[in-house]
């Protein structure tokens, strides 16, 4: 293998697939990144075993050939390079790969090729496609939802499902959900599969803030995303997730309607002193005209007041301040919707246009004091 | 104490004092901010005992006294503030302080203000004064010198010299010196004294990058440094420093002129392969006309080739790149010029340019291979 290609186009696939190298890892070949030439260039590889990236490279081809390198040192050192033409070649006699970019030469191993793992291929042609940026929106809105125990593996990823016409996005830990949606133009087949959350997260990092298209493919066991130039495949959980539409009631007793930021600084202002957690939760009342949010703990008191327009019945409940906080971030609209049945049953918060978004949280239980 | 002041000019007061704020303390009473009024309005107060800062607050006094915060859980309940007026209210009955800004209403107590240490004062009036950026830059230019052991506690500090009409800020560790001078105006009487570090790297965080003057004031036992709005003082470390003159010497054997960008990315690169320490130095090799830098490991051989102009002999020799990497850094002039005797002996390093900083490294010793 003889390579030459740009410091610039070598570091972007680098990076792209350093995000499914393993750094911890008693297999040192999923340490590695693989570099093969075939038809569109030169291809890179990384896998960790349960999410594989490749990336092309455009590169001009001297020599055919597959090297395997360690990630950690092969990214720093093309990374410190400096701009311009960088050539690599592997000397078939030792393994050792030079690379070389101006009056800088280096000299690493290439580590057996033929024990690096195929990625998985995707067993159907049925293609999905969506927006990148709505795409990284709907994943950034929902993604802190999702359980961080191992106790039921499926809850760790989020719900990827297409089913009359929406394509939903829903993530579920035991105290909350987050469901987000868009709908899907033409007719495409139904799919309810459950994807990792380590790979959204890498994946979020991948796509762009702007509206070009990445295609999607779903099969049995896996999930695959083309962005192009680069394609990321992973596993899919196994196991039944939450039958989250009938928990989103229409119903309510207390409908109240507010300024987000404002709710938003409020609480984060009292979770100073009520801190995080059971124990210290935050207690709301909601009046005709006002929402007083209080805390007292060892470190002293707090009292909120907020200005909100209430539909139906005054109301005390109380809540982990963490949940309130996550969900009026990932909200960008002005104005939010939340509706109470009672202080035991959860609430469900939306912003007050649309009805793409909507977020349940189950309140603290109160001593009777 | 009934204050109301800004919620921007009391949390910019806050975060000065807080430099000084002990998060790790035995002394719960050290983990306070201290705020009292008087003829300036309200000053603020903050000391870890080795370190102390006060600083002047701009405010409209209601009712006189002195209050003993909490700092942490008061720099946070003010940065979420709305901007705005805030007031401050201290209920003598029972020791608690109400804070109130808009809608939004805290309660922490106060600490009895009695066991609040007492700044020292400086028993002197000779008053030494330097720009602010200037003192900011010899100080960044020379902190990352300083011994990190406190097997000589002394060395853990920087050197302020007033000496010949010349202002010397010197760092030593066991491998090397940094040297950083300034000429001084008028007549002022000479001061050699040791500043701890981190009374140094606090100091650089409240100054300014600009022309401003800062006035300090030396005496047996402390420094203090006097910003106008806010004074910072701190104890002096007691020990003999190390008699830095006589080391840098004149003399070389070789003398080199070179890019300083060029050679620090040259060693950043070759670094990646000998990693930082003594087992795995970078070699140097100064022929006529350029300079080769390689060094070989387990991770692999580097080669980076530099142009030079040589004046005096061939040399090979040996260092922790580390130390170089630092230094390169800290000078901000394009050309530097590097001064050997032998590959045993330090090299001097220093700006083609000036005479206001010099810096001094030792090379590694190598098996003769």
């Amino acid at each position: 293998m003889h390579i030459i290609c740009t410091q610039e186009n070598l570091l972007n696939s680098i990076n792209i697939v350093l995000k499914a190298v393993s750094t911890k890892t008693t297999l040192p070949i999923l340490q590695c990144i693989l570099l093969k030439t075939n038809d569109v260039g030169v291809t890179l590889v990384g896998t960790n075993l349960e999410l594989g990236i490749e990336s092309n490279l455009d590169a001009n081809i001297i020599e055919e050939g597959t090297i395997a390198l360690e990630a950690k040192i092969f990214s720093e050192i093309i990374r410190k390079m400096p701009s311009g033409e960088v050539e690599l070649k592997l000397d078939v006699s030792n393994h050792m790969v030079t690379i070389i970019c101006q009056k800088s030469k280096f000299k690493i191993a290439s580590h057996e090729v033929s024990v690096f793992p195929k990625l998985p291929k995707i067993a159907t042609t049925t293609e999905y496609s969506i927006e990148q940026c709505l795409l990284k929106d709907m994943i950034r809105q929902t993604i802190f939802s999702v359980s961080q125990e191992d106790t039921r593996p499926v809850l760790t990823g989020e719900l990827f499902e297409i089913r009359d016409g929406l394509f939903n996005v829903v993530a579920v830990d035991g105290f909350r959900i987050a469901y987000r949606c868009t709908s899907v133009e033409g007719e495409m087949p139904d799919i309810a599969v459950v994807v990792p959350a380590k790979t959204l997260n890498e994946i979020s990092k991948i796509l762009l803030a702007d509206p070009e298209e990445i295609k999607f493919y779903v099969d049995e066991n896996h999930i695959m995303f083309d962005l192009g130039e680069s394609r990321v495949v992973s596993r899919l959980l196994e196991g039944e997730f939450l039958k989250y539409q009938q928990v989103f009631s229409q119903d309510y007793e207390t409908c109240i309607t507010l300024n987000r930021k404002q709710l938003l600084m409020s609480i984060e202002r009292a979770a100073l002193i009520s801190r995080e957690g059971k124990k210290n939760p935050i207690k709301i009342e909601i009046n005709e005209e006002q929402m007083v949010i209080t805390s007292q703990t060892e470190l002293g008191a707090v009292r909120e007041e907020l200005d909100i327009v209430l539909q139906g019945k005054r109301l005390n409940i109380a809540f982990n301040p963490k949940y309130l906080i996550e969900i009026l971030k990932a909200i960008e609209e002005e104005v939010v919707v939340i509706n109470f049945i009672s202080s035991l049953t959860p609430c469900i918060i939306r912003p007050e246009i649309g009805n793409h978004f909507k977020y349940l949280v189950l309140p603290i239980r109160l001593k009777a004091d």
